[in-house]
């Protein structure tokens, strides 16, 4: 049956053989449907064909609220459609949802996982846009990178992003580790959190210094993403697992960096950032090791002290800020949106380091507990490390 | 309005936080469906909830002919599903039709894109699935490189995969080129190829030896994958591309590599295979730089004399035979399945090659032009190389 090849492609493959590949044949489309087209004003039409479907809608990462959706309209060769007013320049994603079933636009091959969804992905350029987009200037290298993990008794997956001039050069760099936050992986702070783009754009235009992101698997039941190693049972004893990640980034990651990459391996060059669940990771970790990372980012996570924490130990919270105060911090950043249904726990954290006469640089956002404001986030830290 | 974060994850997140973050709320699903279940014996259950959807259809890569698919029957609470007969361990992609709208399966987060298409993936488990998957093994890096193209006058990506011991040791590998087809570009051979997957385990089981695969993008005029570059313009005379990729990888991939790499630089120490255009890609190059590489991998393509490749020299190929017969190839080898549409192309070629008595090895597979036969031939070709 096989044999019986659909024409247009075998004439594809027999012109490009030529090499005369049409560009046309390689750009995504829906039977001719363009979708999304984003307009010069920052509007953009969405079309998704669907002579069948009784309701079609639209679920993007712009519109306000949980759950919200656009109904899209229906013309008489079933194409549905619908142009947004202009948004910002930003990274968005979206979802249709055709009679009841979320959809990725057909049309559009450019999709993103943000943990257990699939989402279609566009940029409106601009500055926020060209920052995370790919722009002909340097690029670094994102490599996904094995590890032995004695602390987590397997081994693991992460991604290490080199900057340019790292393959051919004999430099030796700082190093960033970044920290995702909760139903997320090691692919996060690659894909929405647009880490390589932000790197690469930052060094070229020398607003952030040439150094090394290492991003991690921070569940620590986890060896890898979903499909990305054989499927772990759940931990007999789950509270076992409490505080191994963090362990594990001390005794397994950081040693691992610094002996296979090359490193600066004082204090003063290495920096520790993450977002949510990333963030009190960062904290656990740079409370437990005062002195060991000189530059910490936490990003929407603030001081955890109700019921359900258990044991917070206000006391010993208070001693180890002090040991913090006395280790050399060069920076401790704070990041929170201001409508981030953490931003209590924020301003609680930002209160008993201002009575205990700890110095942080806090910076806060307009938004919640999104992707976007981790992009900013990230574009506004790394400037400020290793300075 | 985000401040009114969803109850649930706020407690996912909180949770998470304590380091007790439970397994289950990690895995994919579409509102507690689960889908696809992949039975012991290869059947395979597929499951949507599409309450207000009219007709749901399901097409997946082991279905024979174009365009097939299978009608899948609602219950009264608006789930749909359908139950295949048992499938031979293999690698699957499959996407539902929802009220005639191409959908991926929203409880299933692996995607694979095979060119312009995003698919939902499965794995059935067995000798083939084994081969195909993560495993707890060895496992080598997989880097997203730049490089500079001066024949091509732009900056490129490729992936680079370096095998396991690379990292912390001092050995030099040898290189196999591994080249994609119309219509993919340089993610296809660690995507749907599963290049990283195969090559760790056959080398795991000592049937491979631990080598470099290096996957460029075969597509003259893009610079990477799509969204991964500045969107480019058509050429203007795209017939000034003909040949251009292939001399690019001579002058421009094996020059970079053997500089950044640690790299064994002989020919015996040097391959090169490809699929479909990248089978045309790897003749021309092996045609024109005879004693460059001494094994050659040809999937899924044979000799094109026909009138729409214009000038095929008879003569002048016949000469690069007799070349190539004298330049210290090792293994020539030939993959090509009995339904592929270029299947009598292949019987041209050989017949050729049998007419100028040129040795190469020839493969037969049963299917046609499609992924499962490039990872056989991949799985078949490793193990051949460089002993």
């Amino acid at each position: 049956m096989k044999r019986n090849f659909n024409l247009f492609f075998r004439f594809v493959i027999l012109v490009a053989l030529t090499g005369i590949m049409s560009v046309a044949s390689a750009q995504f489309g829906q039977r001719g449907v363009v979708s999304p087209v984003v307009h010069d004003n920052g509007s953009v039409t969405f079309q998704l064909l669907a002579r069948q479907a009784d309701k079609v809608s639209l679920s993007g990462s712009w519109m306000q609220g949980w759950g919200a959706s656009l109904e899209m309209s229906r013309n008489d060769t079933g194409l549905w459609s619908l142009t947004i007013d202009p948004i910002p320049s930003e990274m968005y994603t979206y979802t249709y949802q055709v009679d009841g079933v979320r959809t990725l636009d057909p049309a559009n091959g450019l999709t993103v996982r943000d943990g257990v969804r699939n989402e279609s992905m566009f940029i409106v350029k601009g500055q926020r846009g060209e920052l995370y987009s790919s722009n002909d200037v340097p690029h670094g290298t994102l490599s996904k990178v094995w590890y032995s993990s004695p602390v987590l008794k397997m081994n693991r997956r992460m991604y290490v992003y080199t900057p340019p001039g790292y393959a051919d050069g004999n430099q030796k760099y700082p190093v960033l580790y970044l920290l995702h936050g909760a139903g997320g992986d090691e692919d996060a702070w690659t894909t929405l959190g647009r880490t390589p783009y932000i790197l690469d754009n930052l060094i070229a235009a020398g607003k952030a210094l040439p150094m090394i992101v290492v991003m991690t698997n921070g569940n620590a039941w986890a060896a890898a993403a979903p499909g990305e190693a054989p499927a772990m049972a759940a931990p007999a004893d789950r509270m076992s697992l409490a505080g191994k990640f963090e362990e594990s980034l001390v005794k397994d990651v950081i040693p691992f960096i610094e002996k296979n990459y090359r490193v600066l391996t004082d204090p003063g060059h290495r920096a520790i950032a993450g977002l949510s669940m990333g963030g009190g990771h960062t904290m656990t970790i740079t409370n437990n090791n005062p002195g060991l990372f000189s530059y910490v980012g936490v990003m929407s996570m603030g001081l955890m002290t109700g019921n359900r924490m258990g044991n917070y130990d206000a006391d010993k919270h208070k001693g180890q800020i002090a040991a913090l105060k006395d280790s050399g911090l060069k920076l401790y950043w704070i990041g929170c949106g201001k409508q981030d249904f953490l931003y209590e726990g924020v301003v609680n954290l930002r209160k008993l380091y201002d009575e205990q006469q700890f110095k942080y640089e806090y910076f806060e956002s307009e938004g919640g507990h999104t992707w976007p404001e981790w992009r900013i986030y990230l574009s506004e830290l790394a400037p400020k490390l290793f300075k």
